[in-house]
């Protein structure tokens, strides 16, 4: 007998209909000899509607006090999820209970909107485990010391429950989700991508954070922090495959890096083009420009992402760095207006059509010539690097947008990643 | 400065543009210096929708863990509200803040879809008002000593205002609904039918039950145990009239009986046709026969209304009661193939074409001749009197259903209730 923590997403409990073949999929693993929590998001659509509403009557809900009450009633979407999977489970003939966030309690900071969870106490949940009841609880949310609902952002689900799965030392936590794994790279551009039968964290955190979006990059952390093992696997398919098959599907994450010795240096290829590259030319050299240069952006709450300063010479630097596509514009106007003169820099350049490539290997460590693969592949393809930052398991390179795909074919080949080659 | 309660039925939070205009009045309410607590109740439809949803998973949910899940997803109706309306009213320029039922607490014992409210914290409340904050509650629910959200059945946001204000000690509970108040009979049948300016909270109770649906009953009940003046008044008013006007408008329920003494007699006229009538021929007259009559029909769950024993002769008699007409069909079968063998009467009679149309006053227990009147008006007018009951403040007939309108228009001019009569 196991503790298994289950994760639905919207689309999974999208429909009365998908709600019953949750139920009877959980039942499965009941009837196992499980003990299974349960953590489902809203149902598709719902957080967006109610949202909506609260949009209409306030457009821009930006006070702590409005916070508050875009919360609560956000929160209600996962609410009604809950109840409604916890009635399809008795149903099924389980016993099964539902909680809000509130009622377990999942306590969380009060940063409304996008709250952290503080504390879970699971004295509840397991007496209900105990009394042999599958346990419901609510995505997404917590409250706060003074008893407020809180949400812990888009995506904020798994995070509910990796975090539950930390508090109740689960065997494992599965995220049933759309997809039915990670994969070495999107199999939208390289139809050859293999899906990763185990990923490292830091790997899924970087390949999170890159745009490999399967998981909300705070969950991934969280399974980090407290090496919850958690696996991403399909919620499509039928819910009365076997139950071994089922839990040998999709993508472990793991921690143990003895394991990943022996497996592939390149784990797979992340990518995005949702940034611009703005550069400063001809910047004063000295001590606090970085910030001068920057401290104006962030104010402005602009996310900076690459950051790159060239050698100088002549008491003179480049500076460039990428910004998201939605602020090109805002940093640029800024930039041009205020920074550039007050730091007599020369001009401002910027590039709206980039894209970012990254290779994320855990076996990067301890491999050496990765990044000499990268550029020499993508030199072979003609394809100029624009700018290039590495971390101890991670290369990226920015090159212009229209070379993306050729670029990620030509290193998921360049690493042997494609399905049928040795991994 | 007033400490007033305000109660908004679904109608009224029936779209954003409604919520707006709520928060409007609110607003007004609060700038003439008053203290307000709001009471709204969920969207127009959406506890349906929720409860369909419900319906979909679990067809009949009885048990207590199924009910429990039930009120879990009704209650989100609410809560859906109660953030909106917080979010409009902040949008005004007002401090406001909503709770949960489970939040103030609200308690109520564990009658999961039925439950009744036990005990209402008002620390909390007090601070907010005290702080300068519009506090917006929700109805329909609350949370029990187990720590589950429980909700009232339906109209339960009525009564959830009242408590409300009963605990806070309001100066009045304001219910704001799509009719203006309360009338002596129903301006369908009636046209000349008057809106009365107050009416004891007796002859309410027995308005509500007999059809005049305005409040839920218990609403009523709990206005009259703890003397809270409460007010039925339109939400259909344009939210800027003179707050002296809206003040003033709609019907106010009294506690006060020397108020009513100089008011009439007869305060209104209530009617129901969702009635049937069954009677059992030649029952033996001995001890323990009504309960070996009705005994059974409760077990059935079968609600009684009128019940009529006549005087027996040659040691027989006649036994007459009214159930719902949903009820009629399992009612006459239950009697005939069970009941009736095991007592010996000889028959059971019914008929689902009657209705029931009484007179409500609490001038009645003071004043002879009330009911004379009434039968007099219906032999004047040709209408067979098949069933009577009495109480104090109510005497009420069962006729047949194609004489109603007829009976309640002639009673309503025979007691002088028409607009332009002297009240």
């Amino acid at each position: 007998m196991a503790l298994i923590v289950h994760k639905y997403g919207g689309t999974s409990m999208g429909s009365t209909e998908r709600i019953r073949s949750v139920a009877q999929r959980v039942a499965k693993w009941v009837r196992a000899g499980h003990q299974i929590v349960v953590v489902p998001s809203a149902m598709s659509g719902e957080t967006n509607r109610l949202l909506g509403l609260a949009k209409e009557l306030m457009p821009n809900a930006s006070t702590p006090e409005a916070m508050r009450e875009l919360d609560a009633v956000a929160a209600t979407g996962e609410q009604v999820s809950v109840g409604l999977l916890a009635l399809a489970l008795q149903a099924q003939g389980l016993q099964a209970v539902s909680y809000g966030g509130w009622q377990v309690p999942i306590k969380t900071d009060s940063a409304f909107t996008k709250a952290r969870i503080t504390h879970i106490d699971d004295t509840r949940v397991r007496a209900d485990l105990a009394a042999g009841r599958v346990v419901v609880i609510t995505g997404f949310q917590g409250i706060d010391e003074q008893g407020n609902v809180t949400t812990l952002g888009r995506g904020g689900s798994d995070t509910s429950a990796v975090a539950v799965a930390a508090a109740m030392k689960a065997d494992e936590c599965l995220i049933y989700t759309d997809v039915d794994g990670v994969y070495t790279t999107d199999p939208r551009i390289v139809p050859e991508a293999r899906r990763l039968s185990t990923i490292s964290f830091e790997e899924m955190l970087e390949l999170a954070s890159q745009g490999s979006k399967v998981l909300q990059i705070r969950s991934v952390e969280f399974a980090g922090k407290y090496r919850v093992p958690t696996r991403v696997l399909s919620s499509f398919t039928p819910w009365d495959i076997p139950l071994e098959e089922e839990a040998a599907s999709g993508t472990l994450i793991t921690f143990e890096e003895d394991e990943k010795m022996e497996q592939a240096v390149v784990a797979g290829i992340a990518f995005n083009r949702d940034e611009a590259k703005i550069s400063i030319i001809g910047v004063p050299d000295k001590p606090g420009i970085a910030f001068q240069l920057l401290g104006p952006v962030a104010e402005a709450n602009i996310d900076v992402d690459v950051i790159i300063q060239n050698v100088s010479h002549d008491g003179r630097t480049d500076f460039s760095f990428t910004v998201h596509r939605n602020d090109y514009a805002r940093a640029m106007d800024l930039l041009q207006s205020r920074v550039l003169p007050a730091v007599g820099a020369a001009k401002v350049l910027g590039d709206a059509k980039i894209c970012k490539v990254s290779i994320v290997g855990i076996g990067m460590k301890s491999h050496v010539g990765v990044a000499a693969t990268m550029f020499r592949t993508l030199s072979e393809e003609g394809i100029n690097i624009q700018m290039i930052t590495t971390s101890e398991i991670k290369t990226s390179v920015v090159i212009d947008e229209k070379y993306m795909e050729l670029a990620v074919r030509a290193l998921h080949k360049a690493f042997g990643l494609e399905q049928g080659a040795t991994a």
